[in-house]
Parts: structure tokens; C-alpha cells; sequence
């Protein structure tokens, strides 16, 4: 059986922050705890949210502490002053950190207790206050899953939690809050939402109508995310990567990721690298690892971008790998591990985390642990 | 601005159905009001959402009298039921007829009044009590949408409602209760289905991610059509004409349609004939009249289709109109309207009603009444 998950109402195009108010004003809402880190908050990148919710009277509430790959003290806090000001709906608003935090601060906010008891899959039993996630990046797209990650600096890791109690009830994508979005931080994001389509295209929870969003998705990657890096105003370029995360992100909400995720999500619970960033360091060794078996299947991601070339399965399938190591090199995502502070001693610690990880169990290959630790050198 | 609005939740695959009861247990609902039509009923079409239900020990009282082109005393009826039996949530269980129905009796239940008081965008003030909708045909997508169409026999009308507040809760597409649908049914919704995709390709209301859904959409109704009238207990088939349609239902609901839709639903208000088989036979004309306009976009459908096709922009667009008119002969939805009952001197109050259907406005092209016309009889 499959399922397809994801917010009920979920805006699009320039401007469409200016209907939160108005959204929250028919849901009879009353304050907002607003979820948010800080840069975004300097930058101003929150002021089309603010304006909104005084044009409708809506009283709020800003915590804007939420650390890249959040932790539980964030969660923490956040909740507190949810009770504290005694808040009825949240708005998060950034990229893939305030977004799962907002997911887990609406989990507490209902369930009350610690979140480590609501780790896995449907573990809370009250739905999370009404949530609106506004997206800052285009990449992970938290904004429309109910799935979140929170990290545990003590055992450095991140948690991992799917929980139907946690989805959003509406998604906001404004390409004009992204317009100041880095060219670093548009490629990493960019990669991680091809990431999602490439893996989830593979994974064993993948089925057809999941297949042919993800192959929508691959497309708007590889004709967007140049020029969103290059000249970052580009509001086409922007809502076209908007559009891939989206189509990803539902993709792979239903389908699953895979064995990128799985190290990615170690590298970042020890060295807290951006997320993005681990993704698309790790996935063109990850896909000549996965290539044994799904080589018919990158062949025929090929023959969509490209169709009509002359070359078989294998030459196909090693031309679309051959492809994203370009990309990544040309949205200057390629870099050696080395370079990022990981230590050579570390790799052994990040294979072990990623063979634990949530994500593993949908990769098309279960990989031991040699072989993962065999990819974190090839990329180290 | 954009959206994409649809159900949060949505399960497919054979046997989804016996989620049902879990659901609304854990929703804590106690009575159904279950909305659906005599055959289904007769057929035992019903007989899994009966046992989920009962095996959660959850009550139910059936409401089995919607006719095709559900009527407002339908509407009327199940309301009454709805209120005398006390229920507290609704399961539609059907094609576009109980599940449009089931949408109505929702609004009313919740607003009271009129049906008629809501006809148009969002005119109800409360949202409907939680509903499940069952889709049994694979074309109109009811069942993921806030759209709804009611007849109004007095008008010889169909009156169309958009409401978020009717926007279902959880969607179920299950292949094993369309095993049985007969092929002429399989073909005409099928058609309807390749309609939407079609007609919100085109329309002035499409942005990337909807073009994406209807693309894929389009495909999957040539690739599987043909076998699913053929051989209906294909599951595969079933199933992708299940995705196809779902695909064209999400990228329609929030793109729109146009001038088929407008000239089916005058033909299906006045003749009560089937939705799809009228939009199957009018199409492909529609089409030719619309081509002046998205000849471009016709091409890019082919070339999306049928890649490396060696011909102009212009052979391709009429090639795309011959591949659905084939299609229609195929699985024999091609019929002339004067052998469905429908009188010469009728299409003029067709055309009328035609021109003000609210579907119009998304068309490509803003036809006259003497084009319309024209169209019903090059199709009569
Ligand atoms: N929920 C999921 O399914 C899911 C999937 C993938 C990743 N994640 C999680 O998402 C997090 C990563 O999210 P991310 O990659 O979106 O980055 P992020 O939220 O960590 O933000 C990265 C940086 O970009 C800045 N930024 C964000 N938007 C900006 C804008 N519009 N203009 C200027 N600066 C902006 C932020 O201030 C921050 O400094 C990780 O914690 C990861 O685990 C979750
Ligand atoms: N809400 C929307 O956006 C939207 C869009 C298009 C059409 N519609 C409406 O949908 C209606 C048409 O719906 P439809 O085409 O799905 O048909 P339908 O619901 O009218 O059903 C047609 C016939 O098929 C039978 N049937 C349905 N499922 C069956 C099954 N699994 N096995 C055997 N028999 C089965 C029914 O008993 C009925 O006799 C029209 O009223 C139209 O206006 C609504
Ligand atoms: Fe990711
Ligand atoms: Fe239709």
C-alpha cells in the first residue's frame, strides 16, 4: 500500500506571504510563535511575515535561535515560550532547521513530555497546534513532510521522526524571500533536493506516480539550479528550483531516500556540516556504488533528460553519474572531505552511525560496513 | 500566486481500503454517513469499507441514492440522514457522482441552508465535518479535490462549487474495487482523466509544477488506457490509470480547465449523459480549435510523448490531436451526439450554457457562441 502526504494548502509565487494573515485570521488564530533563526531574521527576511500577520491583528511571538541542524535545546526552548506566551498555532520560517524544529515544537506543544520519547514513526498521539512552515531555501523541503530531524549533541546524532501528527496544515514557497539567498547555500540546498529525486527514484518504496515526480524533479534541477546560483534574482530560475524541491520533497516524503541520506545525516550529526552540502559530496560515489543494481533505472532518468541518445543501459547510466559530478562541480559543491574538517580516524564512527540510519533500510543495496566506509574515502 | 491544494492524506494500492477504520478511530469518530449509489452498493463494491468500519466498531448509516449528475434532492436527502442519525463524519464511496455528493453534503451539514447559497469560490463560512472520499472510477479525481458539481434539474444546470471548506481529509484510490468496472466506464472516465491532464496543460492558470503532473499524466492514460478497458483486472494497469488520474486531478484542481469541460458539463446538465464520454468526444475538436492558440504546447506534449519525432512544431500538434482521437476510437468513446438523445435544435441553449460555465475563463482562447457551436456540431 502507498500513501501520498503532504499539507493540505500549499502557496507558491512571489508575494504569497502576504496571505498568511489572512489564513490564520479564518482559522480564528490568535498568536503566533514564530520559529526562525537568527541570520534570517537580520537579513529581514522575515519582515513580509510580520507585515502579514499586523495587517490581521495577529499577535506573536519570535524565537530565532534555531541553530543549522536544530537541537534539542532549541526544541526546548521554543516550546516554552509556546506555553509561555501561550501561543495557539506556529509559523516557522527558513530553511530545512526552523522547519523540522517547528515540527517538533508542535509535537511537545501537544504531547508535552521530552522529544526523544517520539523518535521513529507516529509515536505522538495529539496532533502538533495548526503549523504554517515558510520556506527560505529550496532544498529540503521540510515545509511540506512530516518528517523532521533534530540533533542530540551528546551522542551526536540525529534523531529522525515521521510522524503524521507533525504535518503541516499549510506550506508557503515565495520565490522573493529567496531572492538573497547565497550562491553557496542555493547550490547545497539545490543539491540536496536532487538528491531527494535521484534517491527516491531508486528506492524500493518508490512506485510509479512517485517515479514520475522525481523524474519532473531531476529535470528542473539540471535546468535551474546554474542560473539560480549565477544571478540569484532570477525569479523563473528561482521558482523553477522551488517547483523541483517541491516535486521531490513530495516524492520522497512517500517513497523513501536511501544510502546518501543515511551518511549524509552521520557527517552532519558529528562535524554539523550543511546538509545539502554532505549530499551532494556523497552522491555520485554513492550512485556508481548503487549502479550494480540500478542501472536500468539511471538509464532511463537519462533517456528522459535527454532522450534519443545512442548509447546502451550501462553508457546511459553511467552518463547521468557523469552528469551530476558536473553539476556539482559547477555549483562548486565538490569538495573533499578533508577540506571540511572531518578527520581520516572520524570515517570509522560515520560508517557505523550510517548503517543505523532511518534511511538505509530504502536504499536499493544494503551496503556493509566496508563499503560505506570505502565511499567516505573515495570522497574524503 | 499558486497553489497546489489537495487532501493531506492519500493511500493507494489493493487493499487501502481496510485503513479506513483505523483512521477514523484514531480521529475518535463514531457514526459514518456513507454516500454512495445503488449499483456500487448491489454490486458489493462497498463491502470492504463496511467490514473496516465494523472491524474498528464504527456505526454507519448508508445514504445509496445518488444518481450520475448528483441532483440537489440528493443533496437534500443525505443531509437529512446525515443530521437525524446523528453521524459525525462522511465517507463517500464512488465515481464523481457519490464523492461530488458526499462534498455537498458536507458544506450543508456544517453551514446548513442551501446548496445553492455556496455555488461559487469559498462562499461557506465553516469547514465540513472530517471526510473520507472513495474513489471507485480512475477519471475525475473527486476525490483529492475541493470542486464539486451539483444539478439543478430545475435549471437544467450544473452548478459548480470550489470551497476549501470541502476539501476532503483522506483520499482512497483502491484497484481492487474497480476490477469490476465495466470497460465502457473504464474507458470514459479514463478519457475524462486524459481530459483534465490536456486541458490544464493548456490553460491560462498552468505553472511549471502543474505542467509537470499533467505531462505525466498524459502518458500514463496512453500507456494503460487501452489495457485497463481490455483487460480491466489488470492491477498494474488500474493502478496507473489510478496514478494518471490522480496526477491530472491534483495538476487540474489547481491550474484549471477549459472549453471541453465547459461544453461536456452543458451537455451533461441538459442529456444527463456521462461527464467522460461527453469530454471524450469532445476533445479531439476542441482541440482543433484551440490548436491556433497552443499549437506550441500540443508540440510539446508530443515531443514529451513520442521523443525525437523528425517533424515541425505545427505536424507535431496535429499529430498529438490524432494520437487522442485515436485513442477515443479505440476504447470507443467516439459516438456522434445524435446517437446519445441529444436534439439538432438543443445545441443552440447548449452553446448559451456553454459560454457561461465557469470552466471558460481558464480556456486558452475566449470563444464566441457561433465557435461553440460549431464545435457541438462538427461533433454531433
Ligand atoms: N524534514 C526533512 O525531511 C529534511 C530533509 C532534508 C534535510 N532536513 C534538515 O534540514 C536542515 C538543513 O536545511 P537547509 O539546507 O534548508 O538549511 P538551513 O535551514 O540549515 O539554513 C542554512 C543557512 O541558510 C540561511 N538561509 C536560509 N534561507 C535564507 C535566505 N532566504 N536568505 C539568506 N539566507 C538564508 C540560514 O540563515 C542558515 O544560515 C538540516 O537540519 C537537515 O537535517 C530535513
Ligand atoms: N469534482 C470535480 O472536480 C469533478 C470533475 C469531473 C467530473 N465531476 C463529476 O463527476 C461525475 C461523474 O463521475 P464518474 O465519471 O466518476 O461516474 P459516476 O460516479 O457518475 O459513476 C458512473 C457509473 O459507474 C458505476 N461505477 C462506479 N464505480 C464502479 C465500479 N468500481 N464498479 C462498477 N461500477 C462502477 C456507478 O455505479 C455509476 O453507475 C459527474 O457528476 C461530473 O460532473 C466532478
Ligand atoms: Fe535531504
Ligand atoms: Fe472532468
Amino acid at each position: 500500500m502507498k500513501e501520498l502526504v503532504l499539507p493540505a494548502i500549499n502557496k507558491f509565487g512571489s508575494g504569497c506571504i502576504s496571505l498568511l494573515g489572512e489564513m490564520a485570521k479564518e482559522k480564528k488564530l490568535k498568536k503566533a510563535l514564530i520559529i526562525t533563526d537568527e541570520n534570517l531574521n537580520k537579513l529581514g527576511v522575515l519582515n513580509g511575515v510580520y507585515t502579514s500577520l499586523e495587517n490581521h491583528n495577529i499577535a506573536y511571538v519570535v524565537y530565532d535561535n534555531v541553530h543549522p541542524n536544530p537541537t534539542i535545546t532549541n526544541v526546548n526552548e521554543a516550546t516554552a515560550l509556546y506555553h509561555d506566551y501561550a501561543c495557539d498555532f506556529i509559523v516557522g520560517v527558513g530553511g530545512g532547521s526552523p522547519n523540522d524544529c517547528s515540527k517538533a515544537v508542535g509535537i511537545l506543544a501537544s504531547n508535552g513530555g521530552d522529544i526523544k520519547d517520539y523518535e521513529g514513526f507516529n509515536q505522538s498521539n495529539h496532533p502538533a497546534p495548526l503549523t504554517f512552515l515558510v520556506n527560505t531555501t529550496a532544498g529540503t523541503a521540510s515545509e511540506i513532510s512530516r518528517a523532521y530531524l533534530i540533533s542530540d549533541p551528546d551522542k551526536q546524532e540525529k534523531l529522525i521522526f515521521k510522524d503524521i501528527n507533525a504535518l503541516p496544515y499549510c506550506s508557503f514557497n515565495d520565490a522573493d524571500m529567496m531572492i538573497n539567498l547565497p550562491a553557496s547555500i542555493t547550490a547545497s540546498t539545490g543539491m540536496d533536493a536532487l538528491t531527494h529525486a535521484i534517491e527516491s527514484y531508486v528506492s524500493v518504496g518508490a512506485y510509479r506516480l512517485t517515479k514520475e515526480l522525481s523524474l519532473s524533479a531531476i529535470k528542473l534541477v539540471f535546468e535551474n539550479l546554474v542560473e539560480a546560483c549565477e544571478n540569484g534574482k532570477n525569479v523563473e530560475a528561482r521558482d523553477n528550483m522551488i517547483y523541483a524541491q517541491t516535486l521531490a520533497g513530495i516524492a520522497f516524503a512517500n517513497a523513501g531516500l536511501g544510502l546518501v541520506h543515511s551518511m549524509a545525516h552521520a557527517l552532519g550529526g558529528v562535524y554539523n556540516l550543511p546538509h545539502g552540502l554532505c549530499n551532494a559530496i556523497l552522491l555520485p560515489e554513492v550512485m556508481v556504488y548503487n549502479n550494480k543494481k540500478v542501472e536500468a533505472e539511471y538509464a532511463e532518468i537519462t533517456d528522459y533528460l535527454y532522450p534519443g541518445l545512442m548509447m546502451t543501459t550501462s553508457e546511459k547510466a553511467v552518463y547521468l553519474i557523469e552528469k551530476v559530478n558536473e553539476l556539482s562541480i559547477r555549483v562548486k559543491t565538490k569538495t573533499p572531505l578533508n577540506e571540511l574538517g572531518v578527520s581520516i580516524d572520524g570515517l570509522d564512527i560515520l560508517a557505523d552511525k550510517a548503517l543505523e540510519d532511518g534511511n538505509l533500510p530504502r536504499n536499493p543495496i544494503q551496503p556493509t560496513k566496508k563499503e560505506i566506509l570505502e565511499i567516505y574515502e573515495r570522497v574524503y
